[in-house]
């Protein structure tokens, strides 16, 4: 049988070929390998829906929060178990991927196709699990009222300079007198331990339904306020490690343009709120709400992550707008299906991508780090919690909830690590402990939120079900004068 | 003030950096430049959407097919006119693209970098532009009843059958009597004028509603058979432009692949419906329905693509065994968000990558070939026009709208075309002529079924309101024997 590949690899119907039709065709190596970039894409897909749909399951079983489930179902089929999902970087290229290997049994790639093909598909999985969290900040965005987050705006703040200061302070303390860690290696990693990530918690807080609730709309304010604080430490240590000192310019620049960019951004898209539900009343092709809604939410999103800031600040900002508009349940609706498609996506490229393989102590290498982890794990944990308990006053605040809720560090304290190891300004030890920190405060905190939350609602159910025991002791009192009511109704139905 | 991009490209707060961290930085070009791409392909989206909109809105409101105003509104924002949106191709680089210049502006990129940001987003759009046409099937395959199309299916036949065949003997024939063209280019333009783009096609069906409609659902299964002939027939003229003969042991491993494929997915996804049904009540984490059926969609697609078919048969396949669980119904609702997100991508592409000026009258080397291609044309639409007519002895069925229904031919003509000028066996007059056929037939084809259908509506409405003239006459003459019943109901209400 002959099956010449080279040919082959042009079957692809999804792919409109005019543009190397005329004049001639050129980038030939791109398009010929285009369907086994798409079977690859669609492979990925798949292993990452069972992954986080396994991982998500087995977690719902067992009472913990399906998110976790979803990054441990990564982790799983990723770089530090099954190979099926990995990414390129040092020492791991097309040979170490299963799927690619998969991909390669049935389609005969030369080694340039192949390595081509993995990067394309990393490439544009990486992007999709980016627009996965994009997608979740516009939801979290949705769920979240404006107005509630203004008023809870001072407590969010407290919150979030707290748990800024608080374990910088502390990191970098301990680090030079219990470790002897010099200034500036102290200072970079006191740094990672500064900034919450966002998506984690908001997640958790959504799939318990706590989001609404006072201290959820705390966590999702301070979350937010220390993305953007986060940002500009980075900025003041990534200046420091650079040139050795701070760039004055540069942090006044990035606290300006998130102070621009948030405020002006809520302020203008309130102000064009009525002519957005007039487009889209005024609209009569398939889907009027959403696509003007993305229209919204990727400008948005574009625009902050072209000024320095973050994709996900503007996607944030522009649920937030859009939820203050009479579309909101209907755009609500319609943007779980896709959020259910594209957020797991992150998910588990985020657990896919993580080497627990530094957690091994019985590699020996890994042992100073582990004890310089347990530290910083120590410090990022105590850092956060303490921020509950800075807001004093409200006894019916759960202070623990919103303390635990500020705990997952994620990717940014990962980007700390990054620089800090571009630069040659940590050691290796120092850079292994961040990474330890992260996955462990990022593992730790969903289980921790639940419990915090479910201690809350435990006690609220209990205080209800004493109401309700109340209640019925009423109720027998009341029911012999109340029996003819029954009756009433059977005839009536009569 | 100091901004220092190269740190500042580490800002991606969605990007996930534990896989360069430990135990070295690696692949930095491509990390570093994340949050610009995940930038680029934010804006690419919005430009997509926008041009969608403003295309499909203009077309429904002047009565035309919103998908025609889809693929318009990206020639206008592509290669053709406004270079909004170009993909990389012979002469056109980052350079060309209006939109990378926007990015570049902003982010101060080196000519490497800017090159490397284009090829991505370039990959990311197009492969999103492919899922979209995957989601598209499985919508088609969803809305399509398999009874229906097993019922069909002669007729599907036949009209695939004559679709193929009268276009490509008039086509060759009349290239080599009337324009003394060499047997092989011949044979190579006659075969581009066979298949059929399925897409398009079931896109206005389903905007006008006539898929469910017998005539639909002919021209659905006629144009799935007509996909499956076209991979066969580019087979045979692939291989007989390469080695001047027929390749007999890859027809036969197609036919029998594509046999094997769609009869085999079809009969064992029937029998493992049960199993879906009670694996999706089983579930307890967000998404049950949507995320299981998207692992099969993605899973089939996979194989299809893997086994040298198209990833779309199998996106149709799966639609259509999902379409016989009940769980049908929660499923088309939960992927309408999903396709209005992803398919117009797919159409703004294809737009985008169209270039129209080989159709301009006024430069000289484009006359020989607009000449051919009207020709070409002509027999492209009476080819197909004439397969409705095969159908005899069926007063009932609009033949008209069954033969226009495959006039569009989209993606298909143009990888022949591809091949035909890769191979050098196709002259350059030859080639544009095919693309400009390819043009024509997809953009005539959507008004033309509308008004096939519109006749055939205007008809069955004019009886329909015949018959509701002599059913209010009857209900005027029941009237006062009927008049108690009201009252009746009046009664037990009471």
């Amino acid at each position: 049988m002959v099956v010449s590949l080279p040919w082959l690899n042009f079957l692809s119907g999804t792919q409109f070929l005019i543009s190397q039709t005329a004049p001639v065709l050129a980038a030939a190596t791109e398009s010929e390998n285009s369907p086994i970039v798409l079977a690859s894409v669609l492979l990925s897909l798949v292993i990452v829906y069972v992954a986080s749909k396994l991982g998500g399951e087995l977690c719902a079983r067992i009472d913990l929060p399906p998110v976790l489930g979803e990054l441990v179902g990564g982790v799983a089929v990723g770089v530090s178990a099954l190979h099926l999902l990995v990414f390129p970087m040092s020492g791991i290229d097309a040979s170490s991927s299963l799927m690619m290997q998969m991909i390669q049994m049935s389609a005969h790639l030369s080694p340039e196709s192949l390595t081509a093909v993995f990067q394309s598909q990393s490439e544009v999985i990486s992007v999709l699990a980016e627009i996965g969290v994009v997608i979740l900040l516009f939801e979290i965005g949705l769920e979240s009222d404006l107005k509630e987050l203004i008023r809870v705006g001072p407590q969010a703040a407290i919150v979030a300079v707290v748990g800024v200061v608080a374990p910088f302070a502390l990191g970098t303390a301990g680090l030079m007198l219990l470790f002897h860690v010099a200034v500036v290696p102290a200072i970079f990693a006191g740094a990672a331990l500064t900034a919450t990530s966002i998506g984690i918690t908001a997640r958790v807080l959504a799939e318990i339904q706590q989001l609404a609730s006072k201290e959820g709309q705390i966590i999702v304010g301070a979350a937010v306020l220390d993305d953007v604080l986060g940002i500009i430490v980075l900025a003041v240590v990534a200046g420091l490690a650079k040139t050795g000192e701070v760039q004055v310019g540069n942090v006044i620049y990035l606290v300006v343009s998130a102070g621009v960019f948030l405020v002006g951004s809520i302020w203008l898209g309130r102000l064009l709120n009525p002519f957005f539900v007039a487009l889209v009343n005024e609209l009569r092709t398939r889907g009027q709400v959403l696509i003007t809604a993305l229209i919204f939410v990727f400008l948005l999103s574009y625009i902050a992550a072209v000024i320095q800031l973050e994709a996900i600040l503007g996607a944030f900002a522009a649920g937030l707008i859009l939820a203050e508009t009479e579309k909101r349940e209907e755009l609500k609706d319609q943007v779980v299906p896709i959020a259910d498609m594209l957020v797991p996506i992150f998910f588990v490229v985020v657990g896919a991508k993580t080497d627990i393989s530094v957690l091994n102590p019985f590699v020996p290498e890994n042992r100073e780090g582990l004890i310089t982890a347990a530290f910083l794990v120590v410090v990022a944990i105590v850092g956060k919690v303490v921020t509950g308990f800075t807001l004093v006053g409200q006894p019916s605040l759960n202070q623990w909830a919103i303390g635990i809720g500020m705990i997952p560090r994620g990717e940014v304290g990962l980007v700390f690590a990054a620089i800090g190891a571009s630069s040659g300004v940590l050691p290796d030890s120092l850079q292994a402990a961040i990474v330890v920190m992260v996955i462990l405060t990022t593992f730790v905190a969903p289980p921790l939120l639940r419990v915090a939350f479910s201690n809350q609602a435990a006690q609220t159910s209990l205080s209800e079900e004493a109401e309700i025991l109340n209640k019925s002791a009423l109720v027998d009192d009341e029911l012999i004068t109340e029996t003819t009511l029954p009756e009433d109704k059977q005839t009536a139905n009569e």
